[in-house]
């Protein structure tokens, strides 16, 4: 049997930085998508490997799966209704198992994405031989999501295969899950998620898991849906960002100026209830769909003032803004800044091919996402 | 006898836009200077002609002193101890002087500047012969005060030479006015002001009459010594803009997003606090000059973040921030955005050549200027 699970990334439209302050943020899912397909091997099949193999970055590696039984003194196995953080010890003999990979130094970093799949899979699945096969539409570690849409695919793959949730293996074509196994999904994605960011704040893996939109504040989280359909433009700077250096910069901004800043925060959570206000609010409304895109046009605008006066932007944001205010888009940074991904709202018939062609020709890597759509969704028997 | 008057320039520190909606802002003058100097002529030496030399646009304006005085009704000379406003009646006499001069289309907007030195001339000096030049070291209508400190070192230059201002003609080199004077020489700059502008604020004129630095809010201005000596970048853009457009664009996006708007005000209030504490805080103090000045930059970077989320960006200002940053240094624009000119702050022994060189190269004019230095003076018997 094969399952193949998809999982979108996601964005954060208004409220960054602003959010660990107090402000209301609104994230959304993305329709670019991690794609993890799960298929069991017969011992016959392939000398009784586990095989993770990471299409994007063309690394594959193996275990013999007496290997990864040995390596879990208890057997982790039949408790894939109930999810388990890794303990110190899984987390140890995971290390061991990382270690023998010789992963190249340009992509340690996968080794945290590996370390997530050996517990996921041997949590939810146990000992099974079985390749599982990675690709995905979202560049990495750019503020797309890119390691919870992993996490949550892989989660959801696994789980379809399991009595833990009910799936309808006789469908064919990508299937939702039910609310309580969406649930279980992203509560395992979520301990995936642990393993490759310490300490997660589980919205990435709650849009990636349900899709549509999410407004958090304070540590709550409220699932939206919008009839609106909303086209993102995404340029990637591709400039690597210290998401914690840029997290310290601001509150050590708000240690200095505590005045300022704390209308400045206000400021964003008022801008992230106007965008609810609007994306909540039915079509045909009171107002049209242009008037919508206007006015989220404006509250982009201001949220990316607003970031500048916090101190997160940097000069590769800036010429996107620059590049597409001449075609009259509106921008701003999504996450962390400094770098990372800059978001365009595309109103209904623009004509993208010059900002795209001309912001590519700047060294940027540019994706088109409608936003809010499905989370996570499985497909039995397609053929990777 | 000959007099000269120079006046400086200002520049809107913090809170230009915010200030219309009860923001305070703070106001400095700037070492560029407006300079008028004023020669008597006798019948003999110049049959008898009032004449305007604005050096700076190579333009030459003479009138028969008869026909100034045939155009006022009411002789306005004496008054010079009454600021007055130009009455309707005044202001079409003015007009018919101004229209035979035939000013080339390009500088028309120097007619209404025409207009006002016939106003300040015959109410205070009456009907004497006389050569006046003008010359300035400011842009016009850049946003940097050039038509206040033409007015401030017009009313300065005609009133020191009346009985109704007290200045010690024994004495060479640049001379303040006492306090009264000063408040005369204002208000009949103010009265110049009215007539370039319609409805000024009044800040310029005072600025560039008292020089330091003020700050303003509601109509209130506080004058304001400091200790610190702050060297600025001024950067022109050269591109024109429109004041009340961008005004009323900021009072629009209030409407349509009262609850965001008043916390950005709110914002940029404070910052206008933040700034006059540090400038009014001796030096030394607890904090180092150093210090103080990157809480400057960080409030200037504030600043502009703010503007930018109130819309009176523009892309050349953009430009400059992106060239300045590179270098390290913090800027904002200043005055009504959309073009005009953008601050750099430039700390103590900053190097400036090859930031100047690179704004140069993008086709701006490029100014230094030490900020909140004396106001209006006069210098009797100077060579013009």
């Amino acid at each position: 049997m094969e399952v193949k699970a998809r999982a979108p990334g996601k964005i954060i439209l208004t409220g960054e930085h602003a959010v660990v302050h107090g402000s209301t943020a609104v994230a959304t899912s993305i329709g670019l998508y991690t794609y993890v397909s799960l298929r069991f091997t017969t011992p016959s099949d392939d000398e009784d490997l586990l095989k993770l193999h990471l299409k994007d970055t063309a690394l594959e590696f193996s275990w013999p799966v007496s290997r990864v039984r040995g390596a879990f003194p208890e057997s982790a196995a039949q408790l894939s209704s109930t999810p388990t953080s890794c303990s110190v010890e899984n987390a140890k003999a995971i290390a061991a198992l990382v270690e023998h990979l010789d992963i190249p130094e340009a992509k340690i970093g996968l080794a945290s994405g590996v370390s997530a799949f050996l517990w996921l899979y041997s949590s939810i699945q146990g000992f099974k031989p079985a390749t599982v096969v990675v690709t995905s539409e979202l560049p990495l570690g750019s503020g797309l999501g890119s390691s919870a849409s992993y996490c949550v695919a892989l989660a959801a793959a696994l789980l379809a295969c399991t009595d833990s949730v009910s799936t309808d293996v006789n469908h064919q074509g990508w299937l939702s899950f039910g609310e309580k196994d969406l649930e279980l999904v992203n509560k395992w994605a979520f301990e995936g998620e642990k393993i490759i960011h310490g300490k997660p704040s589980g919205i990435d893996n709650t849009v990636s898991a349900y899709g549509n939109i999410i407004s958090f504040k304070s540590g709550n989280l409220t699932h939206m849906k919008s009839d609106m359909t909303l086209k993102m433009l995404i340029t990637n700077t591709k400039v690597g960002r210290n998401t914690k250096a840029l997290v310290a910069g601001v509150s050590e901004r708000m240690l200095r100026h505590p005045d300022i800043m704390a209308f400045v925060f206000s400021a964003v959570d008022s801008i992230s209830n106007e965008l609810t206000a609007i994306l909540k609010s039915p079509t045909p409304d009171e107002l049209s769909v242009t008037e919508k895109e206007e006015k989220i046009e404006e509250l982009m605008e201001m949220n990316q003032g607003l970031l500048q006066s916090m101190g997160v932007s940097h000069a590769t944001i800036e010429t996107v803004l620059r590049t597409t205010l001449k075609y009259k888009l509106a921008s701003k940074l999504t996450g962390a800044g400094g770098g990372g991904c800059v978001l365009t709202l595309l109103p209904t018939c623009t004509v993208v091919d010059k900002v795209v062609s001309e912001l590519e020709s700047c060294g940027f890597q540019c994706f088109i996402a409608e936003i809010g759509g499905t989370g996570v969704e499985i497909n039995f028997g397609a053929s990777s």
